[in-house]
Parts: C-alpha cells; structure tokens; sequence
C-alpha cells in the first residue's frame, strides 16, 4: 500500500502526506519546532484565537501547494513527479527560518536577517542531512529553477502562502470576512509563457482577494492593539540587549548580546537558532517583570497581563510636543531619566499596500490569449489610484 | 408564556417570531403565496442549489431587522415597541408585491408596475384585513414615518433587504465569495442626526459588502447564462401575448392578455395577482413546448429541458451585421419569417454599478462626530474613478 | 486538453464533471427533469430552505462516488477506468424514476412500482439512446457486476446516496445536527473480500452517521407536520382518482385514471412519466381548491395556503372512539356523508429504524483482518435493543 | 451609552461583554494567565489546530450562559440581575484553578488537589479584592443558592462548560464530527421544580450531544497518541521531583518539590500557582532534553522533537510479560537500572462513560409535565447496556 498520512485541520477538512521524504522532513525537529511559534505574534491578545502555529501555516499552504499542482497539471501543464516532490517540500519549509514570534521579532533577534535568508540556510542544513534530496526544492526555492510558475506558486502576489495565511488567518481570528475563495482561486490558475496567470473568468475572486487582504492588515494584523503589543516587544528585547539583563536560556541570552551572532559561522549558528522558540522569549519575559530596570519590568508586565501601552491611530503625524509631553510626564511619574521615557512614548507609522504596483503583477489570461494585470482590466477595481501605500501615524505611551 | 416561534434556516440559526401579529402575517395566503417564488429566478440553471425563495428572504431580512433594532437600542437610539412592530412588518412585507419569477419578469407580466409600487398595493389590502394594525408599518415602507432611519434599514445602500439577499444567494448558490460580514456590520450600524450611519472601524467591513456584491452581480446575478434565459423567458411571455398563446391557468391568460389589466381596479386585480406563482408560467411553458409556433416552442423547449440560446458577452456593441447574420441563418434554418427570427437572436446591455453614487449614500459616523461618504474616507477603496455603471454588450442566438 | 466542467455545490464547494459521457447523459432531457422534483416533498413546509432539487441531491452523490472511488483506488482497491464510469452512471441515475413529489407520492401515481424498478427502466431507456454505453452501469445499478462493493456504494446500509442525502437535506433544512462527517467515512471505506467496509479507527464515524440519521428521521423526514402535509397529498390524489377530478395537464389525468397505465407498454410510459414534475400536482392543486368536491377542495387549500390539519404523536394507539368523534364533527360541519369525513381524520403509524439488523450489515474491518458488525463491535452503541423499529402513532384531523 | 465591548469568536461569531465588573474580573492577572495554559494540553501533537487556550474556552462557557440565561428568561423563568451576573462570574472563572497544562498535570504539580478546589481558593481571592462583589458567585459555583438551576449551567451533564468544550475542541481539532447542535440545546432548556430540565423535542438533540461527546473522548481526548504524550508529561514531571531535577523558574521548582506545597498557606501559595503556565514547564523540559539523568532526557527529547513513545491499545490487559520484555530489553539498550525502564514502558487503563448512570440525570420534561431521564424514554438510545463505563488498555514503550 502506497504511503499515506493524514491530519485533521480545521481549514481544509484534511491534509493528506503521501510522499515519505515529505513526511521525514514534517519530523525533523526543526520543523517540529513551529510548532512553538504562533503564526500571529501577539495578535491573540485582540482575537483570542489566533493561537494557531507557523507549523499549521506551512502545512497548510503545502495543502494548497498540493491542489495547484493538481489543477495546473489537470489542464495540461506538464509537472514531473519529481518538480512536484521539489515545489512541495519548498513551501513546506518556506517559513523555517522564521524565530520566536517571527515577523515582529525579524531583525530584531538576528540583526539585519530576513526570515527567508534563514530559512534558507537551514533548507541547505536539512539537504546535507537529507543526502542533497532537496537539490530541486532550493532551486524552486531560489527562483533557479527553469520553471518559473513554480517559484510564483511560493512567492509572489497569488502564492499559496498568501492564500494559506488568509484563510487561516481569517479562521482563526474569527475575522470571517477575511476569507477568500482560495479553492476558486485555485481552479482558475494556468500557466502561459512559463509563467503562472489567472484565466478571465477568475478577476472577481481576484479583486476579492486582494480586498480581503487589505482589510485583514487593518482590521488584524495593524490592529493598533496589535500593532502596540508587537512595538513592545521589540522594545523588551533591544531594552533587554541595551541593559543587559540575562535570560534563563542561555541560547537566548547569545541572541540577545549582538556580538555572540555578529560573525558566527552558520553551520554553528543555525542549531543554536533552532533551540529558540516562543516560549523561550516569553519565560524571560515572565522573569523581567520582575527586573531591577523600571523600563524593562514595566513593559514586561504590560505583555505578560495584557496591560498595554495607550495607542492611537491618526492620519496626520503627530505634533512632536505632544510625544514631548508624553515623555516627561512618564519620566516625572516613574522617577525615570528623561531618556529613558522614550521606550515607553513613542511614534511611528504603519504602512500597508492592497496592490503592490511596483513589485510583481497578477497576469489575468483572457480566452483570446492576450494579457493584462489585474490593474488594467476593463473596470478594474484595482487603479493606479491605489498605487500609493496607504499608511497611517501611531503614538504608544504608558497611561498615567 | 410569551408568543414564540422557531424557524430553522441554514443561513442564520434559527430565526425568532415573539410578535403574535408578525406570525399572523406569515400565516396568511399572500405571504405564504412567496413560498412558490423563487428568490433567483433562473438562477438554479448555473447553481443548482439557488432554488430558494422569496418567503425565505423575507424571513431572512426580518431576521436581520430584528437583530439591527436590538442593536441600535442598545447604543441608546430610541425605538419604540410599536416602532419595532411597524419596521418589521414593513422589511417582512417589502417583497410581497414580487410575481412569477420576480425580477426576470418584473414590468413583464404586468406592464409598468414595479414591484415595490405592487407590494404597496397588499400591504394596504392587508392593513384592510387586520384592521390598520400595519398604518405605522406603510408609514415606515413609504419613508413618511419621521424616523427616517427605520426606512433606511428598509431600502437604501446599506439596507437589511441588501443584507439578506446577499448571505442567502451567495449561501444557497455555493459562491461563497459572495458572503458578507452582516453579523460585524450590523453592529457597526448607528443612527446620527436621525439617519443610519456605520461607526469608523466599520468601513473596511462595508468595503467588503460592496465588492461582495460587485462579485455577485457578474458572478451570479448577470452570469451569462443566467441572465440569457431570463431573457429567453420574458420574451416567451411577450411571444406568447402576440400571438395569444393560451396558458393552461386563466389567471395567467388574463395577464397575458394586457387588455385585462390595463383598467383593473386594484381591489379585484391583488387577489389575481396573488393567485399567480413561478409554477403556474413553468406549466404553461411546459405546454407551449408543443405549441405550433415554432418560436414560443423553441424558446420554451429550451427552457424546459435547459438548451439554451447561445451567449457572448463583450466589452464593446457587437456589430449591425453579426446579428443580421444569425437571424438570417436562423430564418432560412427554421423555415421562419425574417422578423420572427429576432425573437431567437438578440442583442442587449447588463449594467451593475458598484456603488450608485448619485442615489444615496453610505455615511461614515467618525469618532470625533464627523461624517463622510464612503467614498470620500481617507484611502477609500471606492473612488470616483468607479462613478461609471459598469456595462457589458451581449448577443444571444440559437446555435445553429 | 482534457474534458472538465465545474458546479457550485454549497455542500461540497466544487462538483468536477471530467468525462464527457457523463456530461451528456446529465444535459439529457430526462436528467434535466430532476431539477423540477423536491428532493424533501413538503419538508419545506417546515423548514423554508429545504426546496433543492432531485437533480442536486444525485450530483451530489456522484461527487461522493467520485471521491470513494479515488480512495478507494489509493488504497489499492483495484478499479478499471470504465467500472469507475459505470459507478458514477448508475449513482447518478439511481433516483431518475421519481416520480413528483419522489417518495411522499412513489406507489401512488404510478401503482405498484417502486422508484427503483422505474429508474432502472429509465435507465434502460437511455441505454437505447446512447447505444449500450450504459450496460455496465446497469450492471452496477443491478448487483450483477462481479465487484460487489461497487453496488454496495450505490445502495446500502452506507452507501454514497445515503451519506449526499443526510449531507444535503441537513444543510439545505439547516438541521445542523443531521451532519455527518462524510469526507472522514470516504477515507475509512475500504474493500476486503470483494465487500465494502469501514476501517477500525472509523467505528465513531459510523455511530455518528446512524445517530444522525436517526435524527433526522424524527426530526425532519417523520417531522409531524411534515408527515401531515404528505398524507394531505396522497388523499389529495386518491380523492381525485376517486371522484374523477381533473387536472390540467393530460399527462397527470392520465396517472390519475388507473385504467390510463394499468397495462401500459413501458417504452411508451416512460416519456409519459417524464413530462411530469412537482409542478403538475401542484397546478393541479391549485385548480382543485375550487372544485366542488369539499373533501379535495378542503385538502387542497390546506396545502397551498399552508393551513394543515392538526397532528399528534402519541407512543401508543389513539383510541377508534376518538376518531369516530373527530369524523362525525367533521361531517357535520362542512354537512359531508360519514364516509367522506374520514379523508380528513385519520390514523396511522410512523416507523423508522437506526440500524437495520436483518437487512444490511455494516462490517467493520480490523487491524488484525478479523470482520465484525458494526452492531457486535466491544462498547458497541448499537445494540440489540435497537433491533425494534421505532413506531409512533399519529392522528390528523381538520381543525373545528 | 451602555458598557459594552465585543471579542471576535470564531467558534460564535462576537462575544459580547456588557457589563464593567466582569470586564474587570476578564482583565485581570489571574484571569489573563489563562491565555497561556493550553485548553487541550498535548492534543495539538495529532490535531494541530488544537492550540486554543483555557482564556478562549472560559469566554466560550460564558458567552453560552448568557444566551442560557436569555433563553430561560424568555419562557418566564425568574433570574434577577444579580443572579444573571453571579452565574456569569461563576462559568468565567469555574476552570481559574486550572496549572500548566490544566487535566494532563492535575493532581500531578498539586498534589491531591483538584482544579476546582484551586479555582475556588483563586475566586475567593478575587472576591476579596473585589470588595465582596463575588459573593453570590461563590454561592452559585459551590451550589449553595437557592436557584439550583444556575449552579446545574456550570456543573451537570448538561452544562454550558460541556458544551463550550466539545463545540470548541472539535472546532479548533478540526474534528467536525465532534461537533453538537448547542444552539438548539440553548432553545430547548427549561426549568421544572428548580432544576434544570430539557423540553421534550430536544431529546434528539440530547442524544447526539452524548454520542458526540463519545466520540470526542476516543477519538481526540483519548487519542492513542496524545494519551501517550500526556503520560510522558506526567513522568517527566514525577522524573524531575524523584531525581531532585531543577528547572529554570524557581516558582515552578518549589511545586516540584513537594516539601515546598506540602502545608502552605492558601493566600501565599495562591499568587505562586498564578506565576505558572505551560511556558514555564515547556521551558524546563527544553532544558532538560540535555539533562544528565538518561530516563528524564528521554522523556523530555520524545515531547521537544515529537518522537512519542510507541503505544498500543486493546480490550484486554496486557501480558505481564510483554511488559517485563519492554523493560528489560530498554534497561539493556540505554543501560539503565532494571527499575528505571518502568519510566520507559508502562501500561495502564483509559476510561470513558458515554453517560454518567449514577452521577447526574438529563431529565426530560413532556408536554404532560411528566419528566424521565434521558435513559429512560421510549426507544433510548442511551440505555442501560451502557451503564459500565468503556475501558481500554494500552501499552506504552520506547521503540528499540
């Protein structure tokens, strides 16, 4: 009997394995680790349950992979069994390099590193162990690979990881209008000139799409709460990093002295990445609340009880008085140098796109074989009006 | 033990009748009469599973009526009980005066009456029957009631009858892209300055509404197929008046027959019209497929065993010439007079506007007590570029 | 490229058509005819969103032989491309000989002869048009192909029309507990000497799936005002047979008159039979609500305004004298001959079972290859007790 | 304006909170802590979507009461306010007492106390701190006030706790067959002499939510594999006490060490309990994966990287020898003392009643006011047969 795994997922009803390679690399313990990183950081703290874990995610968008393949190659595209093996185990561990609470921490824990550089050097780790097995996928990985459409099913604006962290995104909220039609998506992917299009017929769940997304940035992920709690976070660990103050894992207490990764080789560097997780930041968090540094325990208690810093959205930026008044009154209040303040009142700006205009495009295929982005289709809801990124002014400071 | 009963529907739960009046109305022929409408017409030829109808609409958006004043009241908006009563009655009544196969042949089978100019008509011959317990509910259905929101929540851009239809076809069609976030807008809604508005954090929500309905309209509603019977379907009618085709039911025959409606005094002409369902033209068409004009008989056997007329839809008129084309090889085909032949190969226009901006608007209630249209918010998704209905050319014609 | 159509199924998201046959045999006349029968008669007289079609229910049961197929065959169930295609045949004509309003009318329009007994003619009868490309579907459809597992998918204590109609009647009525998990049971079937069985780890599944149904069964199927309403349309047609009413449509009067099929050629019944759709009885219903006969007229206008008679359930027989009572009110008061009351008073006996013990098994396979019934399984939830069916006694009589 | 403030739930669409002092209760510490206990300890190991918390599941059992209340009032039942909020209060906080990975560690970090003895020493505290304002609370969760009814929503067979769990775990499990009709449960309670009682026509209701409770216990909470994962858990814990092992946070050490709980004072052991969550177990299990001692190493390697131990269920006990050769082959492999391969293989019972005969009753009220057990109806389903509780037997051991 041929190879056969399934798991239960809320999402898609089952994700069925039937491929042991695929499988070996779902239990290696690097994979096993996401298990311990939320998808959303700290977005549960607005949507209780969005619990859920990079493991699932990349699960999930394996499934999707899995059904794309099986759609592309049902309307004649030619995908060998091993390009499928290669395309599969690449967006299975396209998330692998993310650390503890993944996007909000990137650069922050591994100075100047993006998630997918990471993630990178451990599919290279894995592919030693795995005999070179993985050859295709970092090519597929790496865009090298001569068929391009597979590189887009990984990355690009209508891949699988997108459609996964919708959906899942949207489930597990309980945000229900940021679900999107991944399935019609789906039947409505082709290839033409190597490259991955949409047929015509498909534009509206497109435009829904990308309708989804925008409002799951400003209704979830830069929920200003959100938004808050993730600034927090940077703050404890680069608080952390500027006074010293020690973690109970040792592992993380190297991440956290910026000298202990500068020039680490990464043969070495990628086991120790691997040991972190979550829970680890969170447990030095517990610990710091406690922490003789008014600034650190201060944030540390507003993560750990859900206390949060005030924080309001504007269109406009704020007047620097208003941050300076902040500041002062918080440094009066807690005894604080004026300095010191800053990590408790600060300003920034989120910033969100619904069509990235510059960066790569949605080719919709008409049935008269010519094409055109999405942007300029006939009564297209996407327009160059909408090119610009839409971006709005924060102010967090600690309530008096 | 206060009045109560309970209504399975698959699309909210359960829906609540505690008003003994409300039940009345439900129980009474011509809403019962909405039980052999249904709510798509010609839709379930595309989505099997659109087979729903006009009584459980209506019940549907009674539902959400319900769930809107409750929410109101509790942000402290004053509704009276009997308030309540009327804007009930009036949102369960808002579709009575629809006839066969509503919108497909609305100004169809009874020439230049729109349905809504219709309901009013029962309305009233039912406020008659229960004694003017539904004087406030007329006052709310024809926006005389002072309370101007109550008649919004009844019809206009962001009205529960929107709402319902919305859920329920993209529920029953399978087109799950369709789905809204009424439950989220419902309790976004607010009453400023006597009018319904949407609270701030609600505009990403009403985005969605209006991009779900966009997806609806070209998905669903103008499908091209659908929208080509419904065109094979009215003509049938008119074909069948011309040349005085008889319907097995002499209710029927009489609307046929314009003559017997142009002067009808309202009284005697609702319980005809109420006597009328989607069945009674189906067993008519279902006759005529024998009948010896070969132009009623070929558009109702297409109907009937669901072979229809060809259709293309195009961005742009088809030319003069390409349908004299059809009809003259039509003509020489059926052995059919020329002028005949129009009746089988036709051109015309859809039109669905995403958002009317002339009509009404959608307001934005801000937190500091502003107000704006959705379409003047900052980064709005809806813009002025989008002023123009969207218009599509299409021709149909009998495949040769 | 291949042949593929698509259908939006609420239920299933997606139903695939990928064989051109298939497809043929769907867009014939006589398949077509489904979408105009109730799948659940005049369950949605109770529950308003019960009103999908014949048509869509054996879609549905095709997509579900579809995927048992696919998983069967991963599992190494050897199965040929054309047994695969006569399976999917003989699903989705197994219900193609109900008649209107299927089982609340199956013996009474046509006397004596079950659906399946007219399906297998009409299956026949396409087998002429299509030249024999049937006969293994027959076969199927019969029980006389070698592989009996594949007629066990058809019809059984689990087979794929059972699992589509508890699927779809518990969505469509919104009954939400009538679900079953039919995606987990089609990964547990397997085939184990030549039958069809259920993997050990699938035990809950199939409790689950016979408490559900049983469920319905009380709920919805044997739902008192819904078994009302199709005992009214059964004395409907008798009573009509009886004093010789007449419908409109010729067809109908001719299944109405016994004489008219007693002795009828099948070749020149079966197109008979299909011209006829709810839609003719219920036409025919409507006429009769005048009709002079106050029996027929009574029932009828009872059903088209949805004005029942009263119903009760009791554990035990109602008592003759009660019924006698019931009947000699009646008769008084609408001044009907004694006999004739009895048409609108009336006893009978409701009977469902959860599991039926002598009729069918449900062989659960275990690890160890060792076979057990479902009902002989350690902790088993059905047990011998069950081996009663559940009878409930009923009374309908008109209202004073 | 009313206080009100919604939570997304994508178990229940919002979750409404509309009253000050139970948004206080949500918002503080102890409660909050609860975000960091899972709901379903090591249950995500199978089913990875099942990472949701203690926090999200007491919201659920809250918001269930609310709509429990509103339903009961509805029929006429007499809750005051204050009655109203004390049983909300007291479903908020029933599952307060709750440690790291609340069931797996029961009784194992405390030793000898149950979780809802902790959560009432935890609600006392509240109490205090809330100057009394729980009081009633207390009385409705140790049943003492007189309104039997509102202690039997907390704690019976059929109490708003059940139903959240079941609804959410197999929500978040992706177990769609767990999942129970709690709405139409909700609408079909009632209150007869004081007790809480079900109507009649929710006997099938009833039915389905003991059988889905049935299959959520085999299949998910008693899962082969996450029962081996939590006995692992429970070792690990009873490992690192037995060998004096340390983990990093000193709170947790001192619940290691029994000595440290052994005669402590409720109001200092109290704040001690709330410092701890899963994070801080997960933590010290991280640490000693490199622990020198071979058996707590293995255990802690087997819960990081997801290897299990091997385990097997049967009807019958296994054979002592079968143990011996486990064991004995494990002491020769790792080269451990013959006694401490008993940590590495081990047997035992898993127990489970699909309905509870001695404990407590659902009892059914008829429309006569007779009221019966659920067991006890005409053609129950739950019968005496399943009076014995189900036992399995299961062997667990490290693979060779």
């Amino acid at each position: 009997m041929p190879f056969r795994k399934i798991i239960n997922d809320p999402v898609y009803g089952f994700i069925t394995i039937d491929d042991a390679l695929i499988y070996e690399i779902i239990c290696h313990p690097y994979y096993q680790r996401l298990r311990r990183i939320h998808q959303m950081a700290m977005a549960h703290l607005v949507y209780p349950g969005a619990v859920h874990t990079r493991l699932h995610h990349s699960l999930g968008a394996y499934h999707l992979m899995r059904h794309a393949l099986g759609e592309l190659a049902g309307k004649g595209v030619e995908i060998s069994a091993e390009e499928a093996q290669a395309a599969k185990i690449a967006i299975l561990l396209h998330d692998i390099g993310h650390g503890p609470y993944s996007h909000a921490l990137e650069q922050v824990l591994v100075h100047n590193m993006h998630h997918e550089e990471m993630s990178l050097h451990l599919i290279r780790a894995l592919n030693t162990e795995f005999n070179g097995k993985l050859d295709m996928a970092i090519a597929v990985f790496t865009g090298v690979h001569p068929k391009k459409f597979l590189h887009q099913l990984i990355s690009g604006q209508l891949d699988v990881d997108r459609m996964d962290y919708l959906s899942r995104d949207s489930f597990f909220s309980g945000v229900s209008e940021g679900v999107i039609g991944y399935d019609r998506i789906l039947k409505m992917l082709t290839v033409h000139n190597g490259e991955l299009m949409v047929e015509e017929k498909g534009i509206y769940s497109i435009e829904k799409f990308l309708v989804s997304r925008r409002l799951m940035y400003w209704q979830v992920y830069l929920h200003k709460t959100v938004l808050c709690a993730e600034q927090m976070l940077i703050r404890i660990i680069r608080r952390a990093r500027v006074i010293g103050a020690e973690a109970p894992n040792p592992q993380l207490n190297r991440f956290l002295n910026q000298q202990g990764t500068a020039n680490a080789d990464m043969e070495e560097l990628v086991p120790a990445f691997c040991s972190l997780d979550d829970g680890d930041v969170m447990s030095a968090i517990k610990v710091w609340c406690m922490h003789a540094d008014k600034v650190l325990s201060t944030l540390c208690l507003g993560i750990v009880n859900r206390r949060l810093l005030k924080v309001v959205y504007a269109a406009d930026p704020f007047p620097v008085t208003l941050l300076t008044e902040k500041r002062e009154a918080i440094a009066t209040r807690l005894g604080l140098p004026a300095d010191d303040a800053a990590w408790l009142a600060f300003t920034g700006i989120a910033v969100s796109s619904t069509y990235n205009f510059e960066d790569e495009k949605i080719q919709i295929l008409f049935k008269d074989r010519s094409v055109k982005d999405i942007s300029q289709v006939d009564n297209a809801l996407i327009h160059e009006n909408m090119r610009d990124k839409v971006k709005k002014h924060y102010i967090c400071f600690l309530k008096g």
